[in-house]
Parts: structure tokens; sequence; C-alpha cells
């Protein structure tokens, strides 16, 4: 049986909102052109390879680097330029280095899945599986895959910059932007190591607020707040009072973004998600969903799911018993219920974006896309 | 008994000539100014820690990044610069800018070690093992030093890039200066690939030159090129001409520079590696050592030594018949000879280098140093 949460998830992408259709619309409009301009500075990158093994490495962070996803944060913040009166003349130039955050994206998703030890990412391979592929029968190095993919990720960081600073766009605007995108990553970084620490824990204690921290550090900073600080400082309308509104409206839409991952990585299908729903459980990732569980169980419940969640190997029967628990102790709905009103926030804190009606449409889109699936 | 090359290496550390202690003056006086804008960096960062683990790990950084170190890399940026007539009113910030490529060295640093699975580097822990040391117990994941100091280089790297856009300069020069960083780290990470991939291999064969490329593309671009190209451009001197120059100067200088490290990781004392001479042919490192000697030997011989080298597990009398063959083979004076022949190319390339006389003395110091041990 499925939460009254993720069912209405599931019927509003079956039957979307005029709202949700006013993001769809933007982003069949935006990502082709976001994945057009990552396909052309690689191409230009794959013509410069000086070896075969760079050029075949360029072959394969393209392929990975375009696979389907919903490009959010480069979406986000080509929304946002728009939104803030940014001109049409430059929007080219805005959408190269809105792409470079996709790029950014895929290098974080390469190292991700080197440290979870995963096998598939957006449908098809982990990059280090793909390295593997490629490099293995050469030396005795078991670990090749993730060697390799730990520096083709370097590359990519670099491709990102070379990417923005080859951007045809007024200097002040351009270093606006760079301050930024250090920030981001160095807080995402910051979220990653939160989540990494937290992760396949001994024990788990009530009143522990690192899930939050997680998705506060690691997906709404870097999925909403950045991308939108980043196309208002390229619309050139950044200051301080815009950055308190946006702050208003992006962490808690950012915030509902990460327990609405967290739900449907327990809860949710194989197909939604890319990868298994019992992958969240079997890695040990310290969620929302989790914390929120622990908060809800007596002392002799809540002995008994630690007991289940730190098991080293866990069976079927395992995971079945937690998802009841978080069923049943009411962490599941209250988890729904949180989501709901971090995008009710949200939506509230909309109007105050010193935004064209436009832009806060799209935005506003957004924040029903994430209050549903997308 | 040593080779000629190491002897003569050896002899000269103890007695520098000139134009070395030139250098040595040179460094002792910038290698302070570069430690202590890496220190204020990291002291403002720390106070800023938002979370306790980010202050405990940005003092481990710090730590880390300050350990005793050539670094050779921002000196040379910043006697490129000085040398390219850039002014003393600025000389503060290239010194925080030529800080940044410390500060990257470290990012690649860890990294190296987490692929090489070393546990020690400039003289303490590896960076992955301290991380180990301080988050152990408190999860299940075995793998949390490599995880937590994977992403803790990824912070690293946004750091170089703060420090760079927080410098006071024009806008032209530092969009000079990233574009130039971003190329180094490019081409780094892709030699940095190469040599993964040429690491533990199955067989050895002649005519193979991956060797060499590895140390151009990992060294000499990285260590003398770039950081000249660098400080040449802070200086608002860089045109085609001069990049030239910079080329025929600094790539055979980058090169011997690696030359000597191969030697002298196989043939040097612990104490001027930082790290045990046994370790490169441990982790069957394909150098240009290793490359002569199969160059050099006969069939049956070069059979011998690739069935030593490609061994999974060497013994100690593995490692002594390795040496005696490189030596007995003439690879290793053979090497010496190279390293003795790029220095020459480098000294007799400096004089069309458009610097003033005291940046090509400085330059011409560390020519020496590298022709030496420093």
């Amino acid at each position: 049986m499925r939460s009254a949460a993720v069912q209405t998830m599931k019927e509003t992408e079956k039957n979307p909102t005029p709202q949700i259709r006013r993001f769809n619309r933007f982003a069949e409009k935006y990502s082709p052109r976001i994945d057009l301009s990552i396909e052309k500075y690689f191409t230009g990158k794959k013509k410069d390879a000086e070896h075969a093994f760079m050029a075949e490495i360029r072959g394969d962070l393209a392929e990975y680097c375009l696979r389907p996803g919903k490009r959010v944060r480069p979406l986000v913040l080509i929304a946002a330029y728009l939104g803030y009166g940014g001109g049409p003349s430059r929007l080219k130039e805005v959408v190269a280095i809105a792409s470079s955050l996709e790029i950014m994206h895929s290098f974080l998703l390469i190292q991700d899945d080197i440290i979870d030890r995963s096998s598939v990412r957006r449908g098809g391979e982990a990059f280090h599986l793909l390295m593997r592929r490629r490099f293995t029968g050469i030396t005795r190095n078991q670990g090749i895959g993730s060697d390799v993919a730990l520096v083709a990720a370097d590359v990519l960081f670099c491709d990102a910059l070379q990417l923005v600073l080859g951007a045809k766009m007024e200097r002040t605007a351009k270093e606006s932007f760079l301050r930024l995108f250090a920030r981001t990553y160095e807080r995402t970084a910051w979220g990653q190591i939160l989540d990494i620490i937290n992760t396949m824990p001994l024990a788990l204690r009530s009143g522990d607020t690192a899930a939050r921290e997680i998705g506060m550090m690691k997906t709404a900073y870097y999925t909403v707040y950045y991308p939108l600080l980043m196309g208002c400082a390229l619309a050139g309308a950044d200051g301080a009072r815009e950055r308190r509104a946006i702050g208003r409206f992006a962490l808690p839409l950012g915030h509902a973004f990460q327990v609405r991952d967290d739900i449907l990585g327990v809860f949710g299908d194989r197909v939604e998600m890319g990868k298994s729903a019992d992958s969240d459980l079997l890695e040990g990732k310290k969620t929302v969903l989790v914390q929120n569980t622990v908060e809800r169980l007596d002392a002799a419940g809540r002995k008994r799911f630690e007991a289940l969640f730190t098991k080293k190997t866990k069976t079927k029967t395992d995971l079945r018993r937690m998802r009841t628990m978080m069923r049943k102790s009411g962490a599941l709905d209250a988890s729904g219920d949180l989501h709901r009103r971090l995008i009710d926030e949200a939506v509230r804190a909309a109007p105050a974006l010193a935004m064209n009606g436009e832009g806060r449409d799209v935005l506003l889109g957004l924040c029903a896309a994430i209050g549903a699936l997308n």
C-alpha cells in the first residue's frame, strides 16, 4: 500500500496541473538548448584531443553528461535570468553558462557513484564501471575504473570553468557568477561530507538534525538557491534584498526537493528513480524519512528499527519490516506533510521575488512539479 | 653503489652552486609569504565554518597544505611575474593568487594518494588516513577515509577559485589567469589518467612513449610551463611570441624535473623523497627509467625484467634485481644523461625569455636546482 502523499504525486504526474505544464513547456524549450551547448563544447574538445585515450574518454563523458535528466539547475538559472529581466541578446551565452551547472552535476554524480559503489546512473552504467570496462585487461589495478573516473571528473570541473570563461559576457557578470559557482560547490561538498559521515551509522538517535542539514547543504542550496542567485546575477539584478527574497523562496523549495527524493527513494518505483527503491535503505542513508521514524517510535520500536537499519546485510524481509515501521509509525505521512508544508512555504514566498510574471510562473510551475513528481 | 648522476646530485646538494643559492634565497623570501597567504585564507574559512565537522576538516586541510614542501609552482609564478616586469604594488595579490597553485597541488596530492593507496605524504599521514582516523567508529563504512578525502579535495578546488576571485586585481588579468588555471588542471588530469592506465601494466614493450608523455602532461606543463605563463599573464606581458619562448624553456626543464623524480624514486633516499624509494617499483610505475631499461635489454633480459616488474607482490630480492638490471643495462646512466641534456636545453633557451635579469637569474637557479637536488 502506498501512502497518500505518494499516491497524490503519481496521479498528478499522469494529469499535470496547468502550472506543471507551464514548467514543462519551459523545460521542453530550453533543455535541448542546454544539451546542444554541452554537445558543442564536447565536440570541440574531442577534436582537440591529443591522444586516443583522451578522445575515447571525451566520448564517454559526453554520453554521460547528455543522458536523459531533468536539467533542473540550468533551467532554474535560465528562468531566473529571464525573470529578472535579462535581455534576449545574451541568452545564448547564458544558456552556455547554465550548461556548466549540468556538467558540474555530472562531476558530482561520478563522485557520488564512486562513493556509494553504485552501478547504475540515469538509466546507464555508472561512470566508474564504464571506465573499468574501457581499461580493464591492460593493468593489474582492480580499482582502475574508480581511479580513472575520479580524475575524469576533474576534467569536467575544468570543462565547466572553461565553458563559463569562454562565454561572451561582461567580465563583472562573469566574475559574480564565478564567485557564486565556487561557493555553490564548496557548500555542496560539505553537504556531501556530512552525508558520508551519516551513512551506514552504527546508531540512530532522536533529535539528530543531520538529515535536515544534509538536505539543506547538499540539495536546497545546490539545486535551487544558488542557480536562482546565479541567474539573478547574470541579469545584473542581485542585491542584498533580492538575495533574502530568493533565500525565503529557494530554501524551502530545495528542502522539499530532498524530502521528496527521500520518500521516493524508499517508496517510489524503480522507473521514477532510475535506480532501485531499495538502495537508500541498503546503503543506510540517514534521510528525513528515517529520522522521522526514529522520532515517532517508542523506545522498544526504535531499538528494533535501529537494529534493522544498522544491519550490514539487509534481507528483503528486513526492508519490508522497515517500510512497515515507517508507515505505521506515521513517519511516511509526516514526511509527506513536511514536503507539502515546504512547498506551500515556497509558494507563499514567491510573490516577494522581484521577478516579472513570466519568470515567477515558471518557478511556481517548478514548485508544483516538485510538489508532485517530475 | 650509486650511479654517477645520483652521486653528483647529492654532492651538489651539500655544496650548492651560486646559481642554486640564488634560487634558494628567492624561495626563502617568498615561501613564507605563500604559506602566510594560505594560512590567512584557511583561518577565515575556519572561523566561518557552520558545523563542528567543517571546522575540524578545515584544520586538517590547513595542516596538510602547509606541510613542508618546495612550493615550486607558486615560486615559479612569482618569479615570472617579477621577471616580466610586474609591479610591486600588486605583488601581495599575486602572492595570494600564486598560493592557489599550492592549494591545487594539495588537491592533486590527496587524489594521488587515494589512487595509489599511499599512506605517507610530505612526512605526515596521507589525507585519506587522517580522515579515516577522524571519522572511524561512527559508521560501518570501511572506505570512509577515502570517501571524505575525495570530497574534501573538492573543497580545496573551490578554495583555490575563491582565493583567486578574492584577489584585488584587474578583471582582465584575473580572467587570463583563470583560463590558464582551467587548462592547467585539465591537462594535468589527462596526464594523471595516462599515468593510471600505465601503472601496474601486464606487459612492457619497447618503443612505448607513455612514460615520456606522462612526464610532459603531468609534470612539465603543470610544474613549469603553466606557472610561468600565469606569472607572465598577471604581469600583462603574455603574447604568442612569449608563449613560444616559455615553451622552449619550460618543457625541457619540466621534463627534467620528472626524469629526476623517476631516478630518485628508485635510487634516492627515503629522506630526499619523503617516501620509500621502493614505492615506484612496488606500485609498478612505468617511468622513463623503466622504459629506458626495456629499450636497452636484449629479448631475454627484457623478458626477465618484465616478469619481475609485472609481479603482483615483489620481494626485496625482486627489487634488488630490477635495480641491478637498470644499472647494468645502462638505463640509469642514460636517464641521468637525458636529465642533463634536458637541463642544458632549458638553460640554452633561457636567454630568449623576454625577462629582466633578476627574473632570469631565479629561473636559471631553478634549472640548477632541478639539475641537482632540491
